[in-house]
Order: C-alpha cells, then sequence, then structure tokens
C-alpha cells in the first residue's frame, strides 16, 4: 500500500522558508507591541546571519537598515518574505513578491478560511499564486517559524534563542496551531531539551504540517519530530512523511484534540476546516509509528524522553524504588496508564538478589528501604543489574529527594554508574517528592548523560507508557493482494442484501445459504430446495430498515407458510411505505445460535479504507465495544486486536463455555480489507449481524449491505 | 446509621503525643545519621519550647543537656517518650515509660508485625501496655510526627520547619507511611502551602490515622486534612471522624492504593494487614464525604486547592482562556477526567458577551484571542464577568504566561480583580506553557489573595474535577427503618431458593409465584395451581449450582411433564453428586422475558452492609458493570447511581426500546439494604437474575441465595 501522493515541494524550496539567505520583512515597525517591530527585533538581536530588507512606505531606516517603500522595490529573489501587514493588503503584495522571484511568504494575517467565504476565497487565490510560481507560502493565520539551528527567528513572537550546540538532539515542531508550537518550545527549553526548527502552519493555504515534516525528516539537526495537529489535509501525504520518518529513525509525537465530541467540534469552527475522524486518523497513524499524546503536558513530557534519551522505551519496566508505601502506588499507576512492569522476584533475579539486603525480597519496583541512605552502595549496584538485566526494557528511578542533605547521599551514587556507561536502555529520573529541594548540579549531571529528570512520578510513567507501547506494536505490514469484486463497476448507491451477497460470497465472505425469489411460488420453491426452516427478507434499495417495515419473518416450517409471508411481507412493506417497491424477497436456511458480532467497512475519501469489528447488538453501540482495522494488518495482527476488545474473554471461552473461532473471523476481516482496497468505489460495508461459532466452526454473516459510489 | 464505635482516646490523652510539654529522646545520640541524633538536633535546631530529656547509658551529656542512664531515672509524668533504640529493647522500655507515668510513646523501629509471629506477639504486648496505662503509642515502624504550629519535631527526618502564620489556612496530615507524610509536606511547602500536624502512624499498634483524624478536626490550626491509608482497621471509628470533620468544614483528602489487584497485594505484605475490599472501602466513604485522589500528585494538587481556596469548587467550571486552539484540549480533557464545563454562550451571557472583542463568540473555555496583548483589560472585564457569574462554581484561568514581558501584561490586568475582593468561589490560576519563565512577584501575588498557581493545565483540572464531584454529591441520609426478617434467627449456613424466597418475599422483595414441593405429585398438583407453563428447580442448601446439576427444568407444559420431570430432576442431582439430598424442588410460574439484571448485598464484617447492582450474565463478570450501595441512599439517590452504569442507556430507552421500571429496581436495592442493616447475621444475599420490565411493570428475582452466620 504505498501511497500515491508525493511531495509537494523539495527541501530546496522548503530551505528558502527555512533557512534563508535573505529575509524581507514587510510591515517593518519600531512602534512597541506592533508584529512587524518583535520580528525586526528578533532578526537583529539574533544577528540573523543574511540579509534583511524592511519594507515600509513611511520609513527611511529602521535598526539602521534601509527601508523599503514598497515590495516592488525589493531586490530580486529574496528568498522570503514575511507578511506583518493587515489582511486586506496580503493578497497583492503576495502576488507582487511571487512576480519578483521570492521564494517563501509567511502570512501572519487572519481572516480568511476560517472567517467565511470572502476570506476563503482570498486564501484560495493564494493557493494559486504559490502553486503559479513554486513558492512556499506558510500560513495565513501563522505565527511564523524558527530555526533555532541558524538562528532565524520569523516570528512576532518573542523568542528564546537557545541553539542546539553541535551533536545534540533535538525536537522539531510543526504545529497547526502557533500558540501551541510556542508553548512547547517554552516547556521544553527550561527541561535542558533542545528545538531544532519549529512552523506553525496556520490556516495551510498551500503548505501543510506534512511538508514540514518531510523537511525535518530530512534535517539533521532534528531527532523527534512533535507535531499539534486539528486536521490532515492531506493524511497520505504525511502517511509517507511518517514512513520516511520512521526510517529515519526519527520518533514522531503528536497531539491532535477530537477525541471528545466537543473538540471535534471545536476544530471545525477554529481551522476553518472540518474535523477528519477522529478514531479512524488513529487507527491509520497507529500503524505508522504514530507516538499519540492525550494532553498538552504528555506531548511536551514524551518527547522530552524522547529527545534525551537515545534509545526508546521497550517493554517490561523496572523501578528502582525505596519504600514499600510507593509500591502500591506503582501498581496502580501502571494499571491505570497501561504500563507493563515486568515481575521480579528472588527466584528469577539471582543478580538482584545478590545486591538487595537480606531482608529485603526482590520485586519491581524494588524496595530498597531507608538503609540505603547508610549505605548508598545499594543504590549504584542496584542500579547497575538493572540496567545490565537484558529482560528489562528501560529503568526509571523513583526516588525520594527530600533535601540537599538527602540528594548528596543518593544522587552520587546513582550518577556513578551512568558516567562513561552506554545504557542500552532508558533510564528516566522521576522524583517521588516534587518540589523537594534538589541542587541544581544533580539534575545538570542527569542531564550530561542523557537521564530525563522528571520532579514527580506520575507523568513520568505515563510518557514512558506511550513510548513503550510504540515498542509493542507489530508494525509490519502484512497487506495480502487486492480482491476486486467482478460485476461491481456498474453498481451505485445501496446496494440490497441479495446482490451484496451474490458479490461478496464468491470472494470468501461467508453467508447462509439463500435463493432470491420474486414470486410467492418460487419463494416455496426455493425454500423446499434449501430445506425448513426458513427466514425471508424483503428486498429493495430503498428498504434500509427491513425488520422496522415487516419485511424479516423468521422460522417458516413450510411451503405453505412461505407463500403466506411472501404476501404478508409485501402488504407489510406496502403498508410502510407505498413508495417502496420490493425486488423480491431472499429465502434463506435459518442460522444456527452464536456469539453475535459485527464486522464493517468504510472507505474514507482522505485516510482510504478501514474495517471495524466488534461486539453486535446494543452492546456495539453503548459500549462501543468495537475496533478498527486497517487492511494492511495480517490475521494474527487482527486477531490480536480483537483479544483486546472489551469483552475479549467472551471469543477465548468464558466460564466453560467454547472457545470461539476468532481465526475465522480474523480472516472475514482480511478479506474484507483486500475488498475494500481493490474496490475503491465501495464507500461501506455492512455485515451486520455475523454469528461467530466455536473454534473450528467458522462465522457466518446473516445480513449484508454495500453502499457504492 | 450512628457507627457504634466512639473515640479511643480524649484530645488531652493526644496532646500529650502532639502539643507535649516534656520530650524524653531515648537513645539520644550525637552520631551523624543515627536516628537518635536527628531527632534530638531537630528538637534543639527549632527550639523546643518544653523540657527535653536525652536518654542513653554511655553520654552524661549531649546539646548541652544533661543526659539521663535509664528510663528509670527520668522524672515522672513525661508527656512524650521517642525511642530511637533497636527493636529488642523496645517493649522493656515502654513498660518502664507507662509505669513512670509517661503519657505518649513514638517507636521509630520495625520488624514488629510486619515480620512474623514474633513480631506480632511483640506488638500486642505494646498495644496490651497501651491499654492498661490509658497511653498513646505511635507506631512501631513509623517516622513519627511534627507539629508545625508548634514547632515540635519528634520525627528523625530532616524537617523543613515551616510555621503557618497566625489565621493562616493549614493542612493536616495523618498518614499509615511516614515517606508519604514526608513526602507530601515536602510537595506542599514550596507552593506556598501549610501544614499544621502531621503524624506516621506505621504498624499501629495502639492508635490508627482515625484517632489522629479525630484529633485534627478539633485542632483549630488545621483546615483540611490529608491521608494516605492502606488500611483501615477500624473502619466505624474512622466514618465517625470522618462526619465530624465535614461538620466542622474541613475536608479529608485520601489517597488509598488498592484499585489495582496487585497494589492490594502489595497492601497485605507492606503493613502486615489483610487489605480491605477496595471497592466496598470507597462507596462507602464517599458518602462520607472523602476525597478520593488517584496518585500522589493529586493528593497534593487537592490539598493544595483545599487549604489555598476557602471555598471549594461547585459544578460547572469556566475557563478565562485565550486560544482557539486550546478548546479542543480543554475539552478532551475535562471529559477525561469528569469535569463539566458550563455551556456559555452569545445568548446565555449577554454580561461575557459585551465584555468580549467583537469578532469572538462568548464560549467556554472563553477565547481572548491575541488582542488582549495590546488590550488586557479585557482579561479584568472577563475575570469579573466570570467571578460574579452565579452559574459558574469555579473558574480556572488558563493563561500563556511566555515570558517576563508577557507575564507583565497579563498577571496585573487578572490581580487587579482579586485585591479586596470576596471571591465566592475558588479560582485556580493554570499556565498553559509549563516552565514559563514566570517573575516570581506575580505567584506571590496571587498566593496572597488565595489563588493556587499550577505551572500546567491537566493537573488543576484533574484536582478540581474530584473537588467539584464532591459539591456534585448528595450525601443526605435517607435511610429509612431497618427491615428484620421474622423467623431467621435460627438459620445458619446457606438457605435453600425455596426458603430464601418465603424470607424475603413477605418484605417486599418481588419473586414470581412459586409452590415447594417434595413429590412428584405434590409438584404436579402445585403447577395445575399456578398454571402453565412452570419452571421446576431442585432444591437443596448443598446445591450451589443449580443448572450444572440438571436441576433446572424451564417450559414445564402439563402435569405428566411435571411428574416426569421431577424424577429426571432427582436423578439428573444423584447423577451429579450422590452426596446431596434434595429437600424437594420449587415449582415456579414462568417469568416472561426483560432485561437481566443482578441485586447483591454483603455484609462486610469491618464496613458493614452494601448492595451491589448492575447489569447481570456474563456482561456483570465481564464488564464489571455494577455499582455499590450503602443502605442509607433514598430511591432517588440510588437511581442517579443506575443511571450511571455503563449501560445505562438500555435502562432509559434505548433505540424504541421501552423505558425501564428503574424506580422499582431502585426500591428493589433500598429494600435489600434495609434488609441487611436488620439483620446483621445474613452474610450475603444473591438475588440472579432480576428482571426488570418497561416502566411501570416493575422488576422480579428470578432466584435467590443466602448466606447467614
Amino acid at each position: 500500500m504505498t501511497p500515491m501522493t508525493t511531495r509537494r515541494f523539495t527541501n530546496k524550496q522548503i530551505d528558502r522558508l527555512l533557512r534563508p539567505k535573505s529575509v524581507a520583512v514587510i510591515g517593518a515597525s519600531d512602534r512597541h507591541g506592533a508584529l512587524g517591530c518583535t520580528l525586526l527585533n528578533n532578526l537583529v538581536q539574533y544577528e540573523f546571519d543574511g540579509d534583511v530588507y524592511p519594507v515600509n512606505p513611511k520609513r527611511d531606516e529602521l535598526q539602521g537598515l534601509k527601508v523599503y517603500k514598497d515590495v516592488k522595490e525589493l531586490p530580486a529573489g529574496v528568498d522570503c518574505a514575511v507578511l506583518a501587514i493587515p489582511r486586506p493588503f496580503v493578497v497583492q503584495t503576495v502576488r507582487d513578491l511571487a512576480e519578483n522571484g521570492c521564494g517563501a511568504v509567511v502570512i501572519y494575517a487572519a481572516g480568511f478560511s476560517e472567517a467565511g467565504e470572502e476570506g476563503a476565497k482570498d486564501q484560495a487565490e493564494l493557493a494559486r499564486i504559490a502553486e503559479e510560481h513554486g513558492i512556499i507560502i506558510e500560513g495565513p493565520n501563522c505565527l511564523g517559524c524558527t530555526n533555532y539551528v541558524e538562528r532565524i527567528p520569523l516570528t512576532f513572537v518573542e523568542t528564546n534563542m537557545k541553539t542546539p550546540p553541535e551533536g545534540a538532539r533535538a525536537v522539531g515542531i510543526a504545529s497547526q496551531s502557533g500558540a501551541l508550537a510556542a508553548v512547547l518550545a517554552t516547556t521544553l527549553h527550561p527541561r535542558g531539551c533542545y528545538v531544532s526548527t519549529s512552523v506553525s502552519t496556520g490556516n495551510e493555504a498551500a503548505s501543510g504540517v506534512e511538508d514540514y515534516v518531510e523537511w525535518l525528516v530530512d534535517d539533521p539537526a532534528t531527532h523527534v519530530i512533535a507535531m499539534y495537529v486539528e486536521n490532515f489535509r492531506r493524511p497520505q501525504a504525511f502517511i509517507a512523511a511518517a514512513r520516511r520518518a520512521r526510517e529515519a529513525g526519527k520518533p514522531i509525537v503528536m497531539l491532535h484534540p477530537g477525541k471528545s465530541d466537543k473538540a471535534q467540534e471545536s476544530a471545525a469552527t477554529h481551522t476553518g476546516a472540518m474535523a477528519g475522524n477522529y478514531a479512524l486518523m488513529k487507527a491509520k497513524l497507529i500503524r505508522e509509528g504514530i507516538i499519540f499524546a492525550d494532553t498538552l503536558e504528555e506531548l511536551g513530557d514524551i518527547a522530552t524522553i524522547a529527545v534525551t534519551c537515545e534509545t526508546l522505551p521497550g517493554a517490561n519496566m523496572a523501578v528502582l524504588g525505596e519504600s514499600g508505601a510507593l509500591r502500591g502506588l506503582a501498581f496502580d499507576l501502571a494499571q491505570d496508564v497501561g504500563l507493563d512492569l515486568i515481575e521480579l522476584n528472588d527466584e528469577n533475579s539471582p543478580k538482584l538478589r545478590e545486591v538487595l539486603p537480606d531482608f529485603v525480597p526482590v520485586s519491581n519496583p524494588t524496595d530498597i528501604t531507608a538503609i540505603g541512605l547508610s549505605e548508598p552502595e545499594i543504590y549504584t549496584n542496584l542500579l547497575t543489574a538493572l540496567l545490565e538485566d537484558e529482560r528489562i526494557g528501560s529503568v526509571v528511578a523513583s526516588i525520594i529527594q527530600s533535601d540537599p542533605i538527602t540528594s548528596e547521599i543518593k544522587f552520587p551514587a546513582i550518577q556513578k554508574v551512568l558516567d562513561g556507561r552506554d545504557l542500552g536502555k532508558p533510564l528516566v529520573f522521576a522524583g517521588v517528592d516534587e518540589g523537594a529541594n534538589v541542587p541544581e548540579k544533580y539534575i545538570e549531571g542527569l542531564a550530561r548523560v542523557g537521564i530525563p529528570y522528571f520532579p514527580s512520578t506520575e507523568r513520568a510513567y505515563r510518557a514512558i507508557a506511550r513510548l513503550a507501547d510504540l515498542a509493542k506494536r507489530d508494525l509490519s505490514d502484512c497487506s495480502v493482494k487486492a480482491i476486486k469484486i467482478e460485476g461491481i463497476d456498474g453498481e451505485s448507491g445501496v446496494i440490497p442484501e441479495y446482490r451484496a451477497k451474490d458479490l461478496l460470497r464468491p470472494l470468501g465472505v461467508p453467508f447462509p445459504e439463500s435463493t432470491f425469489a420474486a414470486t410467492a411460488d418460487d419463494a416455496a420453491a426455493a425454500a423446499d430446495a434449501l430445506g425448513y426452516p426458513v427466514v425471508m427478507k424483503a428486498q429493495a434499495a430503498a428498504l434500509g430498515h427491513k425488520s422496522d417495515a415487516g419485511g424479516v419473518i423468521l422460522n417458516l416450517k413450510s411451503a405453505d407458510d412461505v407463500r403466506e409471508a411472501f404476501d404478508r411481507m409485501y402488504g407489510n412493506v406496502s403498508a410502510y411505505d407505498a413508495s417502496i417497491s420490493l425486488d423480491g424477497v431472499l429465502v434463506e436456511k435459518m442460522g444456527t445460535m452464536g456469539t453475535e458480532m459485527i464486522v464493517g467497512a468504510k472507505h474514507d475519501p482522505q485516510w482510504g479504507p478501514v474495517v471495524l469489528a466488534g461486539f453486535g447488538g446494543v452492546t456495539a453501540e453503548i459500549l462501543k465495544d468495537v475496533k478498527l482495522f486497517t487492511p494492511d494488518l495480517g490475521e494474527e495482527q487482527v486477531r490480536e486486536g480483537l483479544l483486546q476488545l472489551k469483552q475479549a474473554p467472551l471469543l477465548t471461552g468464558w466460564r466453560g463455555s467454547p472457545a470461539l473461532d476468532v481465526d475465522a473471523l480474523a480472516e472475514m476481516i482480511v478479506t474484507m480489507g483486500r475488498i475494500m482496497v481493490g474496490n475503491p468505489s465501495i464507500r461501506e460495508v455492512d455485515l451486520n449481524p455475523v454469528i461467530v461459532y466455536p473454534l473450528g466452526q467458522g462465522v457466518i454473516a446473516l445480513d449484508a449491505l454495500m453502499l457504492v459510489d
């Protein structure tokens, strides 16, 4: 499944925005608080190492620089122009700049697509100009961008230009919100983390987060990519970028509101774009290795660990702990955030047994007890043993720091293990007593050897859990050949059950034996041939809810029953809605009882196909006990997903009831995925219910509905 | 429901521990790191305003104080003796002290009930001595206590003696873990919060957290009580204390591990006491107004807000916000933590409409936009309007602080509203950009007027949600008269269905009509009288699982059917287990279909009775879609609880199905509560299934099982 979309911009084009050699400040000013003033100040203060061309019709000189009256006077071929001017002047200015060979434009002004029809028209014109001239536009309605490595602040926000030293790891930021981009840099910097380049994309008239991610993947100064996204305008392009990021070993951490309905509504009004389907987007991107943060704090915390530690956390965390009381809290927290604490005990961990005090059993979290205060070498030895234990995927040092005197005992004993050692796995320091007076030198000592310091435990656990989740994902692409449905090309609209079953049955989707009949006699003959009892179902594309219309009659036991039912059904449907004309009825063998599930599939115009499966009936709708499966998943991966359903115990044999045929269900889901990939004209398929029988006895879909474009 | 237990100690007795006029340090020392050294240092350093008597057989003088060779030489009637001596010497020393009129003893040494039989025996002896002499013992295995108000540090932990100024609000700490007590003080102090007195109770040989809570309720310096508890040894005494705290307007915030199974196991090994049933404990204490924290961070955060703000948050939070991008995040977060954001819009909030910029709709969170930077009076006016709006139960200022320049614009505009005003509702400041460089004076300015400052948003939301949850609880006691079951006094062990139904039916628990029959002919006659179809169920106390034994036969349609079934059933049961002798069978009218639920009740030996209800069948066990109800709840309160079940939509009419008779179900739950209160000998009752019919048609329990002590 290679996405069809390719890059819109070369790195060279984006370089003119993010690594410009010359910058024009349109609307340059010295009025305190004016955007064009702060921007110019930023460039001057941080000694931008290129040409700066202020533009202002009313001034001759600003900050010692020559001021141009009009963009048309600018030298041709300026790399980047930043527009700190009111909205009405934006479009014409961009036109003039494009014609003058300018390579990139940043537009701060709001009032475009988010503000109604007129604004949307102007924004479309900006996109057209960009396309025509091959230039890149950042915004409108954005905060600009800052390249911290080359010290280029093209933003009107007061900037703390913290340049990463040569060789330092750094976070690249691509955000649809300027506020969030700024907030994230503010959070990372005091923790000793570096930002390489930060871009806020605003309304994305002609360039979006996905374009900047492509650039960040190739940027040698960027090691982790942090994103805030409300809506992907080009999902397939982002998927392509995410794949390249994964190949490059650069994790992408993303905050994307929309879990709650209200957040989805809010995104729709905020960006002037319809919010996408959150669950679908997430299902797709989880497969691409994206790490999702649930909150702003988590975004910063995950990025902090990812950029500080060279290795990402694997499963099986161990905790260097000191108190029994904290063990219970650790268990509760680990369960809450979905973190696996590895089971360590006297039997399975002889090396830990050796280094712990005799009277303390080996456990995880470990329990050094207060004896560590008088024998601090226990910290040293225990941490060494935990780091050398190959079963352990990450270590958290969960330490009571108290005060400088206590810190003086514990930190050096820990630091001793770290200096000059390649840890091979992440170690995160998480204080227990937030607010403790820890001398800065100890925190710096940890930072020097790539150990993130968290003042309290909970957030460290949560961030590690998110990262460890990535390690646990089986991201292998198990796509199998797409299946093309013969005879679907002429179809469109709702395809009634009997037709849908005829189309799907030959492709391996199991249905009960059935025969379509257009007369009562045909129906009776069909029933005779199938064997009794049968069920009869009314068939018409316009009949969405057969049951409501009296269009399903169960348990017919003779040809006479069938004839009578046929007439009754025609009567029912015509009484229900006289405008519906039935094609006929489907006569079907009654299925035997089993567990009711549902399998559906959907082709999202932006994200492509996805298959949904879960428990059927009312629980599906009330408990939402369903999962989404992308078509690249193999049967084993689907199986694992099914076993994560809330009611999964029903599948594996609950209280003496037999284990169900999860394999057959997984096969059906994979088949549906192949069908969706092979037939892009299918908008939706619903197999509901799907009856799952005991292991070895398969599954069967009782009803089928298809919607084709 | 007044708890029967009363206080074990008078405040005067506890005063000898927490407000002593004289302190003996047993095991006083000047050896750095020795417990008796740090303790003595603490007392001297903080200038304890009473007599200090160091005891050490090998020294004559320590810190300029006369040293006693032996506790027997001490003056009679010392208020408090702190034992910093090894475990083997503890019991005899306590005996000697008690005989010498000492009023209170603190024991640091571990190795008692948590360490095996010998230790448990010694601990029992400590309890006996305490009882005999009417003294109070803190510990063993504890970190001691500190009275910050009177500056009395009876602990071997380095103490930051931050004394609350006259009139300041402060947190009292009662903790079963010394580490956690210390950690909490460490966390609260740098936030500008005060601690009044902190007690760590250790193994609770003779005094427990509940005793200290009683004292803290009466302590004028304590305004909020923060607790860490693993296991209540005297639940009813704690409930009594909690009620007094509520009357005194002192909220109790509690961290109690045990949500996860592993935490419960861990508690069992850590404190040497069996962990209680977490869910049951929580159901009981929620009713007593306890606020539960899920994590250590939350404990500190909730205590911070509760002690800083005079008024607790009500429902309906409003957010003073500045960015549309943050709105979506706020919605997601609010939904996650269960916080109600009040709906504010142009129509329902004319006063907010007036103060916001024209182009921004009124919303919650509000959206000041970047215009606030140039018109900071919007902050002032908007905050004023939010504080004056009576619909709003709390306000969070969720502000991007950025840097000193930005802070200088926003903080004074906010502070202006607060100076000299009685807010009437809590305002919490929650920065958006954690790590922002905010000048300390602004944070102090907020603290001065009782506004807690959180560096980031998530934790503030979470803590407010927990506090607002208290405001939403209807804590009124709706207990109705206990119901005594006639004829239960002779019963014990398992009571079979027919007997249980006979006992419960007269009390208003609805069952299908049924007749007990000991012969086939009696059964047939009973069925004739009841009308067909009937169900027949085997009856014997020893027959726990009737269905498994072939002891349930449904849908019998004639007297012949019944006779045949009778013989078959006896055969089935005897084949299943030859040792079971049936009392006879129950012949019962077949019930009609409805929604299957379960109602159970349990008498916990420590916490008393509780009723459980929820959805039945497999979902009950897999999804745990059940709730616990205490017997003091009225029908309306129970109804509200039922509507919080995950599958509650099934109760209120799902997709055109009728609304169910939740009232009748609530009545049954209340009745079961009354029965449990009236008959303490009942250990368990199981009504499973309970069929719930459409509104007005009631409920009916199909089966009943009772276990009586």
